[in-house]
């Protein structure tokens, strides 16, 4: 992949947020950090160690929800102060994640109706992460509360540069809702696509088996029901479950445009190896566009899509490139940025083994030549708890620093080096690839052969044109292809 | 398969009443088509080019609940008259299906009580078909009453020589419903069957794990337990649920012989590659026997049934001949009706590929050549819309003729000539091959091998013995073998 | 194996009470007999039978509830009592069983909250066996007081040697229960260990996906929530699941010592093949450990295991050792007994192969060799219904003799010339192998790869070993390995 500088260019707005706040490196070099896990007494020295690793920023505090209003409507940032604080001493900049993605036990118990519901039909238990109904309103009224506190106590904080909001919404072992709640937000939102009922049966032509809608209300969600739901039916379903996740988080976005001005705000999502949200639409209105890199991971990921089918060779190896390809072009070839990028062995039921030496400076430059401008290494330290905790991180368990460590201490010199030039780099395309989510999801409705699906072909095409070392844009249907 | 003529026979009842609605051909060579699916401007051209393909009849309405009774109790059959007014004109007679496989969304949202649950003890949801409870007494008012008014509007009309009762029972993802009413009715079925709880605690075994019942009333279906049922209750099980949806189609069946004592009344079902009713009884007091003969799809119900195993290899290629064999002794060697013949690729999660050349018409005869009396293939035109969008018809999606139009509009001709000759031939099998529902239910309860499944196994028999050209009959156990 | 006698040691304790009951031999060699599903007039000639086969003993009864408690508190130990005389009359002394593994179908349905929810959080259904919570007060309280009544009717009858509470806790489909008793029960169990929340917060590092418990009420059992549970809780919650059932067990051992001080008391388990529950706990106030040894079904309980994977090579010759060291070392190298050993072909859905010529003898004798000091066969008569209808015992179904009788009663023969000898043997084991409940939970939990699974990676190291014809002792983490 070529990178080329073009010097001359105003900086984009993120950047200058940034360059505003003070950093001296417009690059983004930096790593997921948990102070909440972590004791005070090491927070000075863990700092200090980032710094001298070159590091600039940190992105934190995205699953403190419980620390930070430890009982309804009592919130404690106090912690929270004293952690940026401490960072910015040593010049690390801040990025704060909201905590939507997992809320505290005291809230599950007492509001037991945000829980999501399965495609079985089965309601999710507390005790994980992602179990939320994206629709229900209790829900998006708490998350915008917690949301908004922090947002007053930091938005005029020294250190704090920008916002990721929830964390990973693409990444749920049940990733879409079917509750009352969403059955009624579908409702509303097909009123408000087809207008009328006549043109929403015409569309759908519910006229076959018998499904000819007389009332908003009598409209199924696509729960099992001894036959294939109406395929119009089904993939509106994925597009209403896509769409209120995006609406979700635009209530947070709303809130941090009025109260954090000078911050930039992003989301961080697994790309192209799972596609149960639009992330064109997600991204849509935020200032850039940050992706999860986990190379080791995305085998995985794309296994369970073959439902037992193997993934066509050479697949994995290539699911990377575009995941970056596709972080590039969802804000129209915007430098995008990698929130979490894997250091080491990783996983819970299915491990990704020890990346070889190399790998974790491979992976890094791979993501700045397909046009990232920052890259936030996960995770600081490796949990001793917790269901990561076999996830490792840049400092081992027994905080000693892992194989990583230099490794990515010089890659960050290197890339300090390259410095801002990289920002008005261009990717010379040659080939448009179209990612089509609603493509995607008809072939999870009906897939016409047990071993087809989308992602794990997509990601097979782009292996195909990436062997003869071609340029790929990634582009949604309609894109205009002149450039 | 040889398939001799023996004349002066007296035309069997069904034919005397094909006859007498003036139906000019005794073979009953049609179509399933859709005229609540198609604008109603396309009807008139419709039936010109069906009677131009040489078709005698047309089967209608078994999906069209929603648009008969729009709302509770207030019906609509002027669009069917119409319709029914249309192909008579072109001298095509019209089957009526009795539209109870799928209720319609107003229905469901109104009695939820009537959604089945399924073997895992989770109620199902509307939006399918098949999803309602077989004993449900409220559902099966509901049914009786659109049937009979159908009925009572058709009656008399001309062009309309019988009927089919519901659609496909043998069909569904969860064919037995294991709810409370389903209990109760098991619980009654019982007392009826049993007489006594202590004839039923001895035959069933009761003694065996405390299992001793006191009361009707403690007789529970069998859902998840923590270990296996006990196998009389479970293979009961199985029995009474394939007499509940008997006894459903008895109460349309009184009906119909009622009130239209000159049309002859079938059902349709997929046959020996499921066996989840015994379509003996089904079939017992109807007129003759109807089946959907769909080769390509007979694969994919087998490896179901195979639950990961594989199927003995050649039971594909032979399913569709013992369905044949067994839907002409399933009523004692009468001629049967192919109801549905797959005409063209068909399918949902998986495809069955386009038919071979000449395929469509090697179908057609090798059914006649089994014994069947007329076949309707599947379907008109290709549904533009629905979970059936890929179940191509004989014409496309865009209304051109499909490659299998003018093959089947010969191969009517072809039948045409041979003609009534073909309603008193007869069937020389020189082998009775058993086929036992209890067998092949008890074989589901404990197979004793995860690998055994007792229809593959019946079908690879079967093909063994038809490498041989030896006519075949299907019989019950306990069958006279004299012939 | 080596068995080399040691003369001169008193009489264990067990053997005491068995000697003190007038048995002839010490050594334990019997059947698992079902008068309860036996007709009356059979009991005579089968016991007759039994005697002429040299066997010292029969276990009875473990089943038989709802013939003991026909309805709520109404007591029937009539047939009981005659059944115990007429083995007694023919030298067979009796072990009863308590019946709390199967309750009668009048109680599951006048108690529905007994039953236990599933790890999916569906609640379970009568019909099949351990279907109870083992928390569940209302269950504990009726399985006491049938277990009560049981102790205090034959306390002093004459024949009666000894009891096994329960049947198999460590067998069922769905072997922990996640109901809101159990949670109730967790939560106060949580509470004793930790002290305080602080503690159990730090412990599980619940600030890990913002899980701070302040409260115990808050404390959720793991079922499925979008993503992994924390791994702390998850594992207690696998310890309280175990002590559930230990407690459940101990209620019943009070009861039994206080009024039945005569009479030894143990309980049956499938050991390593399964490890949901800590043999060690359960055993651990017993008087001596029995086990039940089926080698044709633990292959498939390894395959369950696996979850697809393949069962290393070599693993299920070796089971069956495993089991037996196992049995020997979880009550510190006491003999233990086997109460069900397979003697002919068994299974449900799937089968295990009738044994060949001389195996059933092979079997008795590597019990022996590894320190049983008894060996009662399953079962006497094959059952004609029941669940459990295809595991054949030493009769046939029509009750003539098996392939097993002949071999069964020369084994019996040479067993009884060895003598007492045998209870004083000594295993000279010179390798320890850690068997660790808490190792195998967590690997369910996590396991890292999703071909690893404890128990069978245990069994093929243990198969290793033996491969040398090496001793092996199976000791907890932490064992003094001094011997």
């Amino acid at each position: 992949m070529a990178v080329i500088g073009t010097a001359g260019m105003r900086l984009p707005i993120w950047a200058q947020k940034v360059a505003a706040a003070g950093v001296a490196s417009q690059l983004l070099l930096g790593v997921d950090y948990y102070p909440d896990q972590t004791p005070e007494g090491l927070w000075e020295e863990d700092s200090r160690m980032m710094a001298e690793a070159g590091f600039t920023n940190v992105r934190i505090a995205e699953f403190a929800w419980a620390l930070m209003e430890p009982s309804e409507g009592k919130f404690d940032f106090g912690w929270l102060r004293r952690a940026v604080q401490t960072l910015h001493k040593h010049n690390l900049s801040v990025i704060l994640g909201t905590p939507s993605a997992a809320p505290p036990p005291w809230l599950s118990l007492k509001y037991p109706e945000i829980m999501e519901v399965n495609a079985e039909g089965q309601r999710l238990h507390a005790g994980g992460r992602r179990f939320t109904c994206p629709t229900n309103k209790v829900y998006r009224r708490l998350s915008l509360a917690i949301a908004s506190e922090m947002a007053k106590a930091f938005a005029e904080t020294r250190g704090v540069i920008g916002w990721q909001i929830d964390n990973e919404f693409t990444l749920s072992s049940s990733p879409r809702c079917y509750c009352s709640f969403c059955q009624t937000g579908f409702q509303e939102w097909l009123r408000s696509k087809y207008g009328s009922l006549d043109k929403l049966n015409q569309t759908w032509g519910t006229v076959f088996w018998s499904q000819t809608y007389t009332d908003f209300a009598q409209i199924p969600v696509p729960l099992p029901s001894g036959g294939d739901p109406n395929p119009g039916l089904a993939l509106d379903y994925d597009r209403y479950q896509s769409y209120a996740n995006t609406s979700f988080l635009e209530e947070q976005l709303v809130m941090l445009r009025q109260k954090c001005p000078r911050h930039f705000v992003t989301t961080n999502n697994v790309g192209p190896p799972v596609d149960y949200i639009d992330l064109r639409e997600l991204y849509k209105n935020l200032d850039f566009a940050s992706f999860d890199n986990y190379p080791g991971f995305f085998e995985m990921l794309l296994h369970q899509q073959m439902k037992g089918g193997s993934v066509p060779a050479g697949t994995i190896r290539t699911a990377t490139g575009l995941q970056h390809d596709f972080a590039r072009c969802v804000k129209g070839g915007k430098p995008f940025m990698i929130m979490e990028q894997q250091s080491g062995k990783a996983g819970q039921r299915t491990f990704s083994p020890q990346p070889e030496k190399g790998q974790v400076r491979l992976w890094t430059y791979q993501a700045i030549a397909h046009g990232a401008m920052g890259v936030n290494y996960f995770r600081w330290d490796t949990a001793t708890f917790g269901a990561e905790e076999y996830w490792h991180g840049i400092l081992n368990h027994d905080r000693s620093k892992s194989p990583a460590y230099d490794e990515i201490k010089q890659t960050v010199k290197e890339l300090k080096a390259l410095g801002l030039e990289l920002l008005y780099s261009r990717y010379p395309a040659e080939v448009a690839l179209v990612f089509d989510y609603d493509c995607g999801w008809a072939l999870q409705i009906q897939s016409g052969h047990h071993g087809l699906s989308y992602v794990p072909q997509v990601t097979a095409w782009y292996g195909a044109i990436t062997a003869s070392h071609t340029g790929i844009d990634v582009v949604p249907p309609g894109a205009d292809l002149t450039p």
